[in-house]
């Protein structure tokens, strides 16, 4: 028994969800699943990237954790299984898990594609039901990995090199917002490392962040910093740089979108 | 032990769902309780009876899967139970149970009214905590059937046969829609035996479908079928007819809502 | 193993309730949870205090109940474990308890301190994940109680009095709303021993509401007594007082919101 951990772009007002749960139960009763998120926007693999870089530490080592968020179902795109971090990990072959194999850590990584592990017939629309759930709940019955499919090259597959925002040569860091969450506190890709090596670069010591032609000045520590309503910038629990307002919401004030750019500049 | 699923009207917002589960939990410590869909439209039973028909068959057999939208709750209508294709099914006697008692499969029917097996006191609203949630958990927990109540005719119970589109005699098939999911695509009633019989009748080969003034041509495999943006018809994983927009929401693109009508004629 | 039932502000859609269960199951992996609510309203404790009231008693005795609501977060607040009603509650010390504190029940109370039993480094904006849902799982796997650290006296913690309208000396009740559910039903906090009081106290029999400028006279049994669009008044499941409107939403005919104030006057 393990816990399968999932993330997908599917909502929970459908049927969809409950599909996957009960195709996993049907291979393996004993499977614990856990819900991370159903509400990652529509086929968005970088928010799915960063979503899962900031979920599958707290899990017990083992864990299997399913992401589906999918825009190439149905073409010839790859299914991968991937240990690394003493984690295991299924998604589509479209970067996804690209954050997850950054760091030091020793990785192996297969093609899923036993046929036999398949839901027949297989959809065109829905692999998450039909080959993801089959696939976890294998594994989390005990089965042998190599039975999933062929051992892959860490080389073989994609690998999105700009999720994470990097310093520029001028001392500033060109990010974009990846996840805006239920308080409106709005998750840039932007993470400490950059904002020090951005420091480093240009000697600066403060930064300002500009984000849809608003100024924040300054690092804060905690969303209650100052007063109710200010806009304030701070590196929040998952290790990047967020934007919120005291007691309100950053993305209505400042009226942001997944996807929308923020700069960071350093100041002597 | 037992897989419950439970597909109901009443929301995850509020404690309702949570309530029912502590009730199944305080019988059947072990049951394993899978949320199928909790946002039927209030009241819906054709877009209930549709859920229940599309998500049923990927669970085990024996499983038990609750339907709680019941507008007559707390009115003298029955509580039904249903064994058919290997399943067992908790419902009021409202129609809600119409599609999943078609085709050919063994059946038996009886009423739940097992005064011991009611939590007291039995509320006049919410017939789902106090009433399924409590069957469901003494079937889970192995109980005999017997003691839910007296064996009923087939014939005794409401069946609604209107709910799947039928082929008129001109060709054509009058459907409307049943569901529409996260991503906007649009369910409609009408199936593909109804449209391969509106073929036959009428000798055309390829069908147009009408929705809110909208006219589209043939039938597509895939949701991406042609360009960004391009409204297609196609059979769903459920075996009904739906209306997508290629990377877009159908709903939106034309402001469709559940119960409009969807017509659907053969062309030669 | 127990049951650990959840109340929270946090919502589903980011990744915040997955990472509580998560941390749960690397504890306890017998541990059984159950989502009550994750849809409170941002911080807000009354609504909170309700919820836990009206939900608690359906699960088995022994049940550990977790409410992360709470402003104080990262503050000097108190982390608090009720033993109450033969059941267990964990709750930060904001009056969130107020309401399962009262009735007639032998009582204990601890201050969750235990350093060891908090996942490190505690952050300073969930405590939900680090300090709540470890204690939850220890106490789960049978972990002694005294662990969780010192016990309390009862008069040490936060007490909210005013969460229940009282009835005024002129025979009228001040109350406001509390919840609104799914279904658009307006939850208030006059209870019924409240009006009960009202009536002895004016010798009035039957009752006025009056909810943002209008007026409903009498108290009906059902949602669905009278006319559609009929707005109504009734005790509801949990007790309280709940306008209606039968097949409508009184949130949206009488354009309600949390806190909004409800007044209830005797007649003769």
């Amino acid at each position: 028994m393990a816990i399968i951990s999932l993330i997908t772009d599917i909502g929970v007002q459908d049927e969809y969800v409950g599909l996957m749960k009960a195709v996993i139960l049907g291979i393996d009763p004993a499977a614990v699943i856990v819900d991370v998120s159903h509400a990652v926007n529509p086929q968005d693999i970088a928010q799915a990237a960063f979503l899962l870089e900031s979920s599958y530490g707290y899990f017990p080592p083992g864990s299997i954790h399913l992401v589906v968020v999918d825009p190439g179902v149905g073409t010839s795109r790859a299914v991968l299984y991937l240990e690394a971090h003493a984690h295991r990990f299924l998604a589509p072959d479209n970067g996804v898990l690209s954050l997850v194999m950054g760091g030091p850590t020793a990785m192996s990584l297969r093609r899923v594609d036993n046929p036999s592990w398949q839901r027949r017939p297989v959809s065109t629309t829905f692999h998450g039901r039909d080959i993801f759930a089959p696939a976890a709940a294998h594994l989390s019955r005990g089965a042998e990995v190599r039975e999933l499919g062929p051992e892959l090259n860490l080389n073989a597959v994609t690998i999105l090199t700009d999720l994470r925002a990097q310093a520029c040569d001028d001392g500033g860091v060109n990010g974009r917002v990846v996840h805006i969450d239920r308080f409106g506190n709005v998750v840039t890709n932007i993470d400490s490392a950059a904002i020090r090596q951005a420091q480093t670069v240009s000697s600066g010591r403060s930064v300002e962040v500009r984000i849809g032609g608003h100024v924040i000045s300054g690092l804060s520590r905690t969303y209650a910093d100052g007063d109710t309503g200010r806009p304030l910038a701070l590196i929040g629990s998952r290790g990047y740089l967020e934007i919120a307002v005291n007691r309100g919401s950053a993305q209505q004030v400042f009226g942001i979108r997944s996807g929308d750019a923020v700069t960071l500049r350093t100041v002597k």
